[in-house]
């Protein structure tokens, strides 16, 4: 028995019924008439199809459905599929009937151009335009990759919870709500540390979800809701968890631009660079980095007393912001991975490196043309009184720790993992000038509707 | 160039290396010696081996690290994969040595019985069990023939957001947070109302992340935080749904049989009730089922004015609750799909069957086996005015919908969807007799911890 949801004809399917009369139904995203001509340019989210109508062929009352049409009126279009190289999708539609389901009238997002802020207040509509729609089907496709590669590679998925009992580290970024009798819970910023126990018990695991920091970031690259995957690993250590790292993002590039060529274009995305991201990427230590800067005259801004900024080296010890990570891909055209930053920049849980006792095993990967980070990772402290150190030395609250504390008690191995934000990486990948464009419906600390 | 992590060898791919030398990494599950054998089952997250010491074939050292293993130590071990056809694996390892990472004391997880309190306050370690072990790797095959099934049939992944500005059903159930300057922001419930709109932009979407309900319910069947996969498609109507999710369970199902037989034989499940569930499954209307109950004399306690109870036909109108569901499945082995409720019992968004509109064109799939309801869904109201006049019956604030309104207002067509309890349906695929266990983590109204 097949069910009737299966006999309908999608845009994407239309090449396999060439000569074939089909029932396409959608949205009429352009229409044009010349002569007894009438294109109809009709969308049904898998794809984009130009519907020919040719008046002498069809009755009056079909030709005038067709007059009638505007944007975003939902239609049903009975035509022969016809090929036609010249076409994007290699196919147009002869059209025999057109059933008008709704005329929609005065559709708001029009051709012209639109202030962003009216585009976001009918994100809802928004999502229906061709640009915003490619980069929903890549985003797709992206997550896509990220299941399979660890599906495919002996990871199980295993959830963490999103709701977590103690502000480990810090209440300024994280928010709460009311857990019955309970006291508070707060949103999970990472699954890390959950990742570590079920890693413990499932050896190579991945979470994948939505992830909240109530940080107060205007910028392009910052989200309130975002999400990260999170794999870590029994048994690997930092140059394991570097491999792992490139291998995903060179799956993730890869499968893009295998499945998703027509989105790129659309898109506009010079495909010639991503076709580049191909292992081995480039790596650097913090202080090679440090180096780098330093030799290349690439100065950090710094406020005297009196006020006045001076130009200075970059001292070893700080963090990079963005500045430091964009001069410092300027040299290269794939990821490079940046690794042993110094301790105190870096989170309580980190392994220190044994060679070096002032930095820890920590690796961050910056993606190019501009992407900044969209990996952070390390190989975690797996020694418990090193561990029970930093956490008193930062002042954690060592009772919430405990469960924490108890992988290292009973069995503890070396490991490792990582997270790589999916919002970062799509913007990268699609070229999208801002974060709020790659996800479907975007909170930032100014908009949480619609 | 291939990375080190890639040389790990994991039991479970034992079986392409017989004959071989390997190296194991893992904790010890269980040790017994016996004369000059030592056997230790050795557990690294892939599976369990049955790894064999004869003391006479390694140095004295090897033979005593092997006679300190506790439960729980981890361990490297190096041996020769020998084929043992009566071994679960289908092989055992010769040991040559045994290097000890760090000995295990005290393990509070022993193979005695303990009390559900006390794993619950160990869910880090209780993972690491042999059913809890197996439960979280079904979890993880169900959610990838989720993923697989609307991948492969043209669906889009469209992730709804968790911060939803209004507290559009009441905010009795809902989770609340502070937000900026914007006011309060809830935790969605579903992300249905999104997934409508990302429907109208790419036709067939599906949604799946944590969800959130704050009800003070204590069964054996409710989370504070679920997740739920919820697919949206325009041009469905209630048939193509109810279609859609009979293929989506057999498709489930069928996989998890495919890809975990180990499993469901560790958790004793009943193999053959789930061979069983191949569609069509059994599909009944509401007031049949009300019908069916009265025929059966399946009655419904009722509280007098005094006090007393007196048991009364079940009347039209009235939500089945779980002794009506389970009375009904009694008949079935496979899953049964009830459609058709009254429109009061449900949700504003559903649409009236134009054939009885005392009915909304709604359903539930219940599962067999006592498992009760996996599934919810509905063709949706498609007409603004209808959609509207429900919208100020139920008191709702129009002003918070009107992004909702605007898709019935600009190409709006016939769709319908449903949502799918991830935690219901690996309860009711492995067996397990409370949802605590199908999560890594659970979280209830009582517990948030570890």
């Amino acid at each position: 028995m097949v069910s009737r949801y299966k006999s309908f004809v999608y845009v994407e399917d239309l090449s396999r019924h060439i000569g074939e009369q089909v029932t396409l139904r959608g949205w009429v995203y352009d229409k044009t008439a010349k002569g007894k001509l009438v294109f109809i340019k009709l969308r049904d989210g898998s794809g984009t199809v130009q519907c020919v109508l040719f008046k002498p062929n069809v009755d009056e009352a079909i030709a005038e459905a067709a007059a009638q049409l505007t944007q975003e009126s939902s239609v049903e279009i009975i035509g022969t599929v016809r090929a036609e190289e010249r076409a994007p999708g290699g196919v147009e539609l002869d059209v025999q009937d057109v059933r008008i389901h709704q005329l929609s009238a005065n559709y708001p997002i029009t051709p012209k151009e639109h202030g962003v802020e009216f585009l976001m207040e009918h994100r809802h509509l928004w999502l229906r335009s061709t640009r915003q729609h490619a980069i929903m089907r890549v985003r797709a496709q992206v997550v896509k990759a990220i299941r399979d590669f660890f599906d495919g590679n002996g990871f199980k998925l295993q959830d963490s919870p999103i709701f977590t009992p103690n502000a480990c580290e810090g209440t300024s970024t994280l928010f709460e709500t009311d857990y019955f009798d309970l006291g508070k819970a707060y949103l999970t910023q990472s699954g890390q540390l959950y990742a570590e126990a079920t890693a413990m018990a499932l050896g190579r695991v991945y979470t994948f979800g939505p992830t909240f920091r109530a940080e107060k970031s205007k910028t392009r690259r910052h989200l309130t809701e975002f999400w990260m995957v999170e794999p870590e690993m029994a048994w690997f250590d930092l140059n394991d968890d570097m491999d792992l790292a490139e291998d995903l993002v060179e799956y993730i590039v890869q499968h893009v631009l295998a499945t998703s060529q027509r989105e790129l274009l659309a898109l506009g995305r010079d495909i010639s660079k991503l076709e580049k991201v191909r292992r081995p990427f480039h790596r650097m230590s913090y202080s090679e980095a440090v180096e780098w800067l330093n030799a290349n005259n690439v100065k950090l801004n710094r406020k005297q007393a009196d006020g006045t900024e001076i130009q200075v080296d970059f001292p070893w010890g700080e963090d990079f912001g963005a500045p430091q990570e964009e001069a410092l891909m300027t040299q290269f055209e794939k990821p490079c991975i940046i690794h042993r930053y110094p301790s105190e920049v870096k989170a309580f849980y980190m392994k220190r490196d044994p060679e070096d006792s002032r930095v820890v095993l920590a690796m961050d990967m910056l993606a190019p043309e501009g992407a900044g980070e969209i990996i952070g990772g390390s190989q975690r402290e797996d020694d418990h009184d090193a561990l029970l150190a930093r956490l008193r030395h930062e002042q954690l609250p060592e009772e919430a720790f405990q469960w924490y504390l108890d992988l290292r008690k009973f069995g503890s191995v070396p490991h490792a993992g990582f997270g790589l934000g999916l919002e970062r990486t799509v913007k990268w990948i699609t070229g999208a000038e801002h974060i709020r464009e790659v996800i479907p419906f975007p909170r930032m600390i100014y908009r949480i509707v619609p």
